[in-house]
C-alpha cells in the first residue's frame, strides 16, 4: 500500500506541527518525489529554547520565530496550511480539519506537548508557564508589572510580595529562567526605581526532586545549583508545592510545611501531551503513557499503522532508555526524529528500509545568567564561561533563518556589555493601573494551556 | 508663586505622557534644580512614526519602544510612575490619580491623542487604528490572517475580498502603511502561498481631500501619489467613507456611490484629543477646539494658569499658522516644545522669562515602499531614492536608544536586500482558525480606541 500513489498523484506526506520534529521532517523532504503538507495552527516556527529571553525581557518574539511560509518559500513541493486539526481516520486516510478534510499517504504527527498542573488545572491562572509566545508575554507583563507595583506600594509587607518569585521547577527552563530573572532584578532594573530597592528582590526556584536539572550528571547538577546561588537564587530541592492561592503557595519539604507570600508564581514543571495523542489513541489503538505521550515503534510508526508517525515531544520512544526514562521531551530529539522518519519514508519509496531509530546525544546545556552555564557532552562535562559560550554558538545556530541569527547576536552582545534589555515592554496592562492588581489578575482572560 | 518651593523641597515638575513632548522635556530638565515626575499609562516610549512598520510585519514592538525608566534611569532628579490620571485640581496644584494624588509646582500635560471615527465610534472594531503597540499588532494579525484565509477560499469572490485592503485616510501613517502593505503583498510574501497569487491583491487609498498627504506641498503629494501608483496601490483622492459593514465599505466621490468589499479595512483618517483635555477645560477654563486638543496660550501655559502647560498633540497652538492650521501633531513638534516649556522653567526658577515658543519647521518627511519617499525641507523638496535615504537616517537619529538604534538598522538593511520580514508572526489568533472569521472578527476584545 505504501509505494503505490493514489491515481496520478505523488505520494501526500501530511506533517502536523511546525515545531523542531515536523519542520525538520519537512525540510528533509525536499528533494524526495513527495507532496508536502505542513499543518501547523500558528503560522510561525518557534524556537522554544529561547522563550524565557522572551518572557525576561532579552529578545522579541520575532526573534525567535520564522514564518513557517517564509521557511518553506523555496521548497516547491511543500505547502503550508494554517488550521488545527481534531481528528484521524487511519482506514480513510484522512484527517479531519475544522472544516474540511485532508487526505495523506504518509501522516507525521508532531504536535508536541503542553505544560500542566498536575490535575490542579485552577493553578493556571495564578501560575502560568512558558509554551507559547503568549505564555511569554503574559510571564513578562507579570515579572515587569510586579517592579511596578512593588513601587507604588507604601506597605512593606506587601512590597515584599511583589518583590517575590516563585519559579515551579529545576529543569532548563526554570533554572534558566531564574537566572535571567536575577539579571533583570539585580543589574538590569538596578537603578531603574527611587522607591524600591530591587536587590531585595527574592527569587525562589523550587524543584520536587532531590537536585535542579535531574536529567543531567549529578555533578553538573550541583555547578548549576551553586552558580544560581551566587547569582542570589535560592534553591530549594525536594519542595512539592501543596497549594497555590492569590499570592500565598504553601510547599512541603518532607514534613516540613511553609508558606510563602508571593504575587508572582511562575510555572516551568509538568507536561501534558497535546490532544492529537488521544485522538491518535482512539483512532490507531496505539498506546498513551500516563502523561498521554504516544508510545510509538521501533521506527516511530503507531500501533499497526506503518505510515502514521509520532515523532517530538508527543512520541514515547521506549526502546532507548536515558537515565531509566523515555527520550528527553528537547530540541535535538525531536529534529533526530523528524530526519529519520524523512529518511524512511525516502527509502520506501524505492522499496527499501532503515534500521530502528537510535538516538545520538551529543550533550546538554543549560545557561544561568549573564556568563556561566553547565553542559554534558557525555564524554566532557564543564560549566562556567567556557559552557556560556558553547551555549551561545548552538542556540545561534539552530534558529532557523539568519536574519533571527544576526538579531539575537546583537541583542545577546548589547545586553551583554550594558546589561540593558530593549525588549522590557509591557504589553495589554489592561486595567491593573487601579493598583487593585490582586483582583484584576484573575479576572483576566485565562492563560491558554 | 512660581518661585518659592514649598517648604524646602524642589521645585516639582510633574510631566503627562512619556512621548516626544513629555520625554524630551523631562530630558531637558536634567540639571534643572527641579524633581521631575513624569507619569504614564505605559511602562515604554514609543516612537509612533514607525509604527506602521510593527502593523506590516517589518520591526517588532520592542525595536520602536524604550523602557521609561531605562531611558531616565541615570537622570536621577527624575522618577517615573506608571498610572493613569484622571483628574487636575489648579487651585490645590494636586492630579488625582486612581488611588492616589500628588501634588506639583509645574504640569506639563502632553498625553497626546488618539484615533476618531467622526462619530461612527461602531467603525472601531471593523477598521482598526494605529495609535499604540497593541493597534499595530491587531493590524499585523489581520492583514496576515488576511492572506491565510484567502489561500484557503475556495470561492474566487470571497477570495477577493480577502485579497482587498482598504486604508482610509491618506496622511503620513495612510501613505507609508500603504506601501508597506504593496511590498509585503507584492514582494516578502510573493512565493509564500500556494493557491493564491498574492499579486493580484488590491491596495486601496483613500483620501477625503483633493490630494493625499494634504499639509505638504502639492507637488510632493503627486510624486507620492505616482510612488505609490507604480507600487501598485490604488490612490483614491476626493473619496470620503459613508460607511463600514462587515465585509463592505461604501464610499461616495462626488454624487458618485460606490460598494467595494474588502475583508480588512484599515483606519489612518481622523483624531481626538485624549481625555485629558477635557479634564484641563473642566479645571482650568482652557478652551478646546473642536476635536478636543487644548487651545494654549503663547508660551504653552493654559487658561490663566501660568504653571500649567500643555504640549505635543494634545496643544492646538494658534499663534502661528501652517498653511492655515495650527501646528500638526507631529513628533518634531512635540520635541521642541517639550524643550521650549523645560527651558522656560528653568529661566523662571532664575526669575527670567522667555519669548513666546516659535516653531522651527526643519520639514516633512514620508516613506513609500522599500526605496521612495518625499521630502520637504521647506528651502528644498526631493523625492526618490536619495529621499528614502534621508527618512532613514532620520527616523535611526531619533530613535532614543542606541540598542535600538542598531537592530532597527539590521533589521531594515536585511528586509532590504532580501525583501523579508522576520516579524511577520499572528499572535493571539483566536478561534479565527474555524474558517467562520467573520463572525469571530466581531466577537473579539474591541480594539482599545
Amino acid at each position: 500500500m505504501f509505494n503505490q500513489a493514489k491515481n496520478q498523484n505523488p505520494h501526500h506526506v501530511v506533517i502536523v506541527g511546525g515545531g523542531f520534529g515536523g519542520l525538520y521532517a519537512a525540510q528533509a523532504l525536499k528533494k524526495a518525489p513527495v507532496k508536502v503538507t505542513l499543518i501547523d495552527k500558528r503560522n510561525f516556527h518557534l524556537f522554544q529554547p529561547l522563550l524565557y529571553q522572551v518572557a525576561t525581557g532579552e529578545l522579541s518574539p520575532a526573534d525567535i520565530s520564522s514564518p513557517l511560509r517564509g521557511v518553506l518559500s523555496d521548497q516547491k513541493n511543500a505547502q503550508v496550511l494554517m488550521g488545527e486539526v481534531i481528528g484521524v481516520d487511519p482506514q480513510q486516510q484522512t484527517l479531519k480539519l475544522q472544516n474540511t478534510e485532508l487526505s495523506y499517504d504518509t501522516l507525521i504527527v508532531a504536535t508536541g506537548v503542553s505544560h500542566h498542573y498536575f490535575g490542579n488545572d485552577q493553578w493556571a491562572k495564578k501560575a502560568p508557564g512558558l509554551k507559547t509566545i503568549e505564555d511569554a508575554m503574559e510571564m513578562r507583563r507579570r515579572i515587569l508589572l510586579a517592579f511596578e507595583a512593588a513601587e507604588k506600594e507604601p506597605d512593606p509587607e506587601k512590597r515584599r510580595a511583589w518583590l517575590t518569585f516563585v519559579l515551579v521547577g529545576g529543569g532548563p527552563t526554570g533554572v534558566e529562567l531564574a537566572g535571567a530573572l536575577a539579571e533583570l532584578a539585580y543589574n538590569t532594573l538596578k537603578s531603574d526605581f527611587r522607591h524600591i530597592n530591587t536587590s531585595e528582590t527574592k527569587i525562589l526556584l523550587l524543584e520536587g526532586m532531590d537536585r535542579i536539572l535531574p536529567p543531567y550528571p549529578p555533578q553538573l547538577s550541583a555547578k548549576a545549583q551553586s552558580s544560581l546561588e551566587r547569582l542570589g537564587v535560592t534553591v530549594q530541592t525536594g519542595t512539592l508545592v501543596t497549594t497555590i492561592e492569590d499570592e500565598q503557595v504553601t510547599i512541603r519539604r518532607g514534613e516540613q510545611i511553609e508558606q510563602i507570600s508571593a504575587k508572582t508564581i511562575l510555572w516551568a514543571a509538568g507536561m501534558k501531551a497535546s490532544a492529537m495523542g488521544e485522538a491518535l489513541a482512539r483512532s490507531t489503538g496505539a498506546q498513551l503513557d500516563r502523561v498521554g505521550r504516544v508510545i510509538v515503534n521501533q521506527d516511530l510508526s503507531v500501533g499497526g499503522y506503518s505510515n502514521i508517525f509520532v515523532i517530538g515531544d508527543l512520541a514515547n520512544f521506549p526502546h532507548q532508555y536515558k537515565n531509566g526514562q523515555p527520550l528527553p521531551g528537547v530540541a535535538p530529539v525531536a529534529m533526530q526524529e523528524g530526519l529519520y522518519v524523512a529518511n524512511l519514508i525516502r527509502k520506501r519509496l524505492k522499496g527499501e528500509t532503515l534500521p530502528p531509530f537510535h538516538y545520538r546525544d551529543y550533550g546538554n546545556l543549560a545557561v544561568i545568567g549573564r556568563n556561566s552555564a553547565v553542559v554534558d557532552l557525555g564524554f566532557v562535562k564543564f560549566s562556567g564561561f567556557l559552557a556560556w559560550l558553547a551555549w551561545i554558538f548552538v542556540h545561534i545556530f539552530f534558529l532557523i533563518e539568519f536574519d533571527n541569527k544576526l538579531v539575537v547576536m546583537i541583542q545577546w552582545a548589547w545586553n551583554y556589555f550594558t546589561r540593558k534589555r530593549g525588549a522590557r515592554l509591557i504589553t495589554n496592562p489592561v486595567a491593573w493601573l487601579s493598583m487593585g492588581i490582586e483582583e484584576e489578575r484573575d479576572s483576566r482572560t485565562p492563560i491558554k494551556v
